[in-house]
C-alpha cells in the first residue's frame, strides 16, 4: 500500500491501530472457514464512528477495498481480504452503551462479544435470545453482517428479528442512522433489516440497537435416543403438530454422536442412530408440562431412552456437548468443513437422509447435526483441504446438497451466510431476476465496489446439477 | 388516456376488467385518507401474476404510473393515484393458496382479506397475529405494502415480522420471488423485509407467504379505569417493568372515551380521565397470573375501577368498543383525521399530554387513543376539511406533534406509512443521509419512477418547527 495512504489511515487512529508488518497481516488474512486466506495491505483498528467514517473517506478517495471484521468467526468466508485493501477491525467498539430497561432495548457498539450481552441483560432479567454457536467469541457486529442465528431460533427466531435500530457508514463515509427504540415504525424503508445480514457490502454496522424480552421464568432440557433418523424426525414433526414450540430441538446423526462421544464423554450410546437434545423455557408449569409432552411423543415415536436432565449442572453438560461438536469434530482430521443447508422442517428426514446417502456416493465423511425445529442443518465433511482429489469429491458432494435442498424448497445458508463459499451458488437460490435487483443494491450503496468486494456475488455461478431424490 | 394503451390493457384483463367510465374512476379515485383526492385514467382488474406482469410492461413501455391498491383501506393515501395513471386493484386475487400445517405457513394472493386468513388459520390451530384496525376489510397485499401493525403488536410484532416469502411484479414486469418457508434463510439481501412496508413504490405484491405460530389456549381480558392520564401510564409502565408482555393494551384519553361511550353505550364513566384496555393469552394458568397482576398494577396506580371480563361475550364487547372508536369519531363532525405517531413506551404520558396541550393552544378538538405497549398512538382530529382557516390550525398543531414525538426519540408513523400524508414530513424523520440512501433504492427498482409516484417521496419537505416541552 502507497506509504501516503497508511500515513492518512495512521493519522486517522494513531500509529498503534495501523498493522501492517507481516505477522499482523497473517492474523488478519483469515476467518473460520476453511480454504479462504489472502494478505490484507493494512489492518486498521478504529475507536469511534467518526474514525470509521474518516476511514473509509479514504478509501473511497483511493478505491480500496475494505473488509469490515469482528472475531473472524464466521464460517463462509465473509471477513477474509480477497481483493487485498484494509482489514477494518472493530474490536476496539466494544462498549454496551445502554441498557433501557423500561423499553426494553440494547445499544451496543459492533465489537461487543454476544455473550457479553447476554450476560449483561440477563443481570436485570432481559433476554437477548440469539446465540450463535460462537457467541463466546463472535461480535454483535459480525451476527448483525451475516444475519447469525443459533440453538433458539426455533421459538424466539434469529438476528434479524431483534436488531431495531443501526448507525452504519456508508462506502462514501457517510453516518447513516435508521430504525430506534419504537416497537412499531413504518417510516420509510427498512434499511435497518436490508442491513442485517448484507454482510459488510453495504455499510459498515458502528452502533446496534436489539430489542429484549423477559428473562424465561424457568428452562427444562431433556435428551431423546433414537435407533435411528426417521423416528427422530417423527418426533420433531409430531411435536410441532401438537402446538409445542420448543425453545431448543437440537438433532444429531450417527457419525456425530460418534464423534461428539469420543470427545466430550458424557455417555451417549455411540449405537444410537439420532437423538434430539430438546429444551423448553417459559413459566415453570409450561415448561414442565411441554417438556412431558414431548419426551412422551419421542417415546411413542420409538426412542430408546429419554433423559430429563434434573438440575443446572446436567443441563450444561447436555447443552456444553452440543455446542462442542464443532470442536470434536475438528480433532478427527486437518480440516472440518461446516456447512449450513437448510430445508422446510418437513424435509428433514429426506434432507439428512440424502447427505448420508452423498457422502457415501462421494467416499467422503460427513456428521450431521443442526436445528431440526429450524430445518437448519450443518452437514460437517471431516477431510483435508491439501487433498485436492478428494476436495474435489466433496465439492461435487456438496453441489447436489445444496441442489437437493434447493428442490425441496430450501436455502443455501440459514445462517452462516453466503460469504465467499457460497457466492458461486447465489444465483441457484436468488434466480436471475433476484440477482439483478441485488446487484442493483449493491450498486446503490457502493457504486465502486469497495466494501468487501468478492462477497455475495462471486465471478460466475456454479454449473447447477440435477439431482434425483 | 390513449385508446390504443387501453386496448392493450383490455386485451390483457379481458374487456369488463378494465374500468374507466367516470363512476369507476370516481370510485377508485379516493382511500380511507381525507383531504387526498384525484382521478385515475383508468383502473384495471388483474386476476394472476402473469396479467399484473403484462400490465406492467405496458406501463412500463409508455412511462404511465401504476398505483397498486386493495380494499382502499388505507391512512395515509397510499393508494390514491395522485399522478394520473392506472389504478391496479388486486381484489380478484383474493385466494389463499396454501395453509401448511407442518411448516406453520400460510400462502395467499394480494386480495385476500385480513380477516379471512385469520379464520381460515385459526380454524386449524394455527394463528396470524398482525391485526389492523382495518382487518374486516383491508387486504394482506394492503397490509404487507404499508408494514401494517394492530392491536396485537406488543406481545406478537406487527405484519413485517410474521411475512417470510414473497412473490412481486417489479415496474419492468419481471417476476422476483423471494424468501420462503425456511425457519432460517440469510441467502443474500433481504428482499422480503425491504418490500414489506415500501408502499407500492418498489414492486407490485402478488403473493405472499406468512409464518404462523400456534393458536394461543386462552384469553383474558381486562378494563381499567383511570382518574387521570399519569395513572395509567404509571400502570403501563409497571406492568412492563414487572417483565409481563400483555398482548393488547389499548389506550383511551378522556375525549375519546366520551366519544366512544356515546357511541356504544357500554356504561363507560365519561368523566374517566383515562382508560386501558388489556388482554392477555397463552395457556390458561399463565392468563390468569398475568390479567390478575395487571389489575393489581392499576389498582395500585390509582385505577377508581377494574373490571374483568367474564365470558367471551363480554370479551367481545370490550374490544367491539375500541374497534369501533374510528367511526364513533367520525359520527361527530364531517371529517376525522386519524394520525399514527409512536414513541418509545417510556415517552407515552409526556406524548399524550403535549397533544392535549397542543390542541388547546389551536383550538382543535383531538381524542388520542392507540396502543399504549408499543406506544403507538392514534391522536384524531375531528374537523371539517372543508374550513380553510381550521385545517391550517391542524397542519400546524400537527407539524409540532411529529416535532415533539421525533425529539422523544420517536417515529412519523408506527403503522399508517407514509404515503402521501406524511412524505413532507418523512426527511425530519430519516435525515438527508437516510433520504439519500431511499432515493437510491427506489432508483435501483424504479427508474422512471412508474411506481406509486408521489408516495414517500415528498415535492419539499415542511418547514421543521421546534417544540419545547
Amino acid at each position: 500500500m502507497n506509504s501516503d495512504i497508511l500515513k492518512e489511515l495512521r493519522s486517522i487512529v494513531g500509529a498503534d491501530w495501523c498493522l501492517d508488518s507481516p505477522a499482523d497481516l497473517t492474523a488478519y488474512s483469515y476467518d473460520a472457514t476453511p480454504r479462504y486466506q489472502n494478505l490484507p495491505d493494512a489492518v486498521v483498528l478504529p475507536a469511534s464512528t467518526e474514525e470509521v467514517s474518516a476511514i473509509m473517506k479514504v478509501a473511497y478517495k483511493h478505491r480500496i477495498p475494505v473488509i469490515p471484521r469482528g472475531s473472524g468467526s464466521g464460517l463462509s468466508a465473509g471477513s477474509v481480504p480477497l481483493k487485498v485493501g484494509i482489514v477494518l477491525a472493530l474490536n476496539r467498539m466494544d462498549k454496551i452503551k445502554e441498557i433501557d430497561q423500561e423499553n426494553m432495548t440494547a445499544t451496543f457498539e459492533p465489537g461487543v462479544i454476544t455473550a457479553h450481552l447476554h450476560q449483561a441483560v440477563e443481570a436485570v432479567g432481559l433476554f437477548y435470545p440469539p446465540d450463535p454457536g460462537s457467541m463466546a467469541t463472535s461480535t454483535l457486529g459480525g451476527n448483525i453482517a451475516e444475519g447469525a442465528g443459533g440453538l433458539r431460533g426455533l421459538k424466539y427466531g434469529v438476528t434479524k428479528d431483534y436488531i431495531i435500530g443501526l448507525e452504519a457508514v456508508l462506502p462514501d463515509g457517510q453516518i447513516l442512522r435508521c430504525g430506534g427504540k419504537n416497537a412499531k415504525d413504518v417510516t420509510g424503508y427498512d434499511l435497518v433489516k436490508l442491513l442485517v445480514g448484507s454482510e459488510g457490502t453495504l455499510a459498515v454496522i458502528t452502533e446496534g440497537m436489539a430489542k429484549l424480552v423477559p428473562l424465561p421464568e424457568a428452562k427444562r432440557t431433556a435428551l431423546a435416543l433414537f435407533p435411528d433418523l426417521p423416528s427422530a424426525a417423527r418426533s420433531v414433526s409430531r411435536i410441532i403438530a401438537n402446538r409445542i414450540i420448543p425453545v431448543t430441538m437440537e438433532f444429531m446423526d450417527n457419525p456425530t454422536i460418534q464423534v461428539v462421544e469420543e470427545y466430550a464423554k458424557i455417555g451417549l450410546p455411540v449405537e444410537a442412530g439420532a437423538l434430539l437434545l430438546m429444551q423448553q423455557d417459559g413459566p415453570e408449569s409450561v415448561c414442565e408440562q411441554d417438556i412431558a409432552k414431548m419426551a412422551a411423543i419421542c417415546r411413542e415415536e420409538g426412542a430408546f431412552d429419554v433423559q430429563l436432565a434434573k438440575d443446572a449442572a446436567e443441563e450444561a453438560a447436555l447443552m456444553t456437548a452440543r455446542r462442542t461438536a464443532l470442536s470434536a469434530m475438528a480433532r478427527k482430521r486437518p480440516t472440518t468443513i461446516l456447512e449450513d443447508v437448510t430445508v422446510p422442517r418437513s424435509h428433514i428426514a429426506e434432507m439428512v437422509e440424502f447427505i448420508g446417502r452423498t457422502a457415501k456416493k462421494y467416499g467422503i465423511q460427513i456428521c450431521t447435526f443442526g436445528h431440526a425445529g429450524d430445518g437448519n442443518l450443518h452437514p460437517a465433511c471431516l477431510t483435508d483441504e491439501r487433498d485436492e482429489e478428494e476436495m474435489e469429491r466433496i465439492d461435487q458432494a456438496y453441489d447436489e446438497i445444496y441442489a437437493y435442498a434447493l428442490q425441496l424448497g430450501g436455502t443455501l445458508t440459514g445462517e452462516h451466510g453466503v460469504g465467499a463459499s457460497k457466492a458461486p451458488y447465489l444465483e441457484w437460490r436468488m434466480g436471475p431476476v433476484g440477482m439483478d435487483v441485488m446487484k442493483r443494491i449493491k450498486l446503490a450503496f457502493d457504486p465502486y465496489n469497495i466494501l468487501n468486494p468478492g462477497k455475495l456475488f462471486g465471478h460466475q455461478t456454479r454449473r447447477r446439477v440435477v439431482v434425483r431424490s
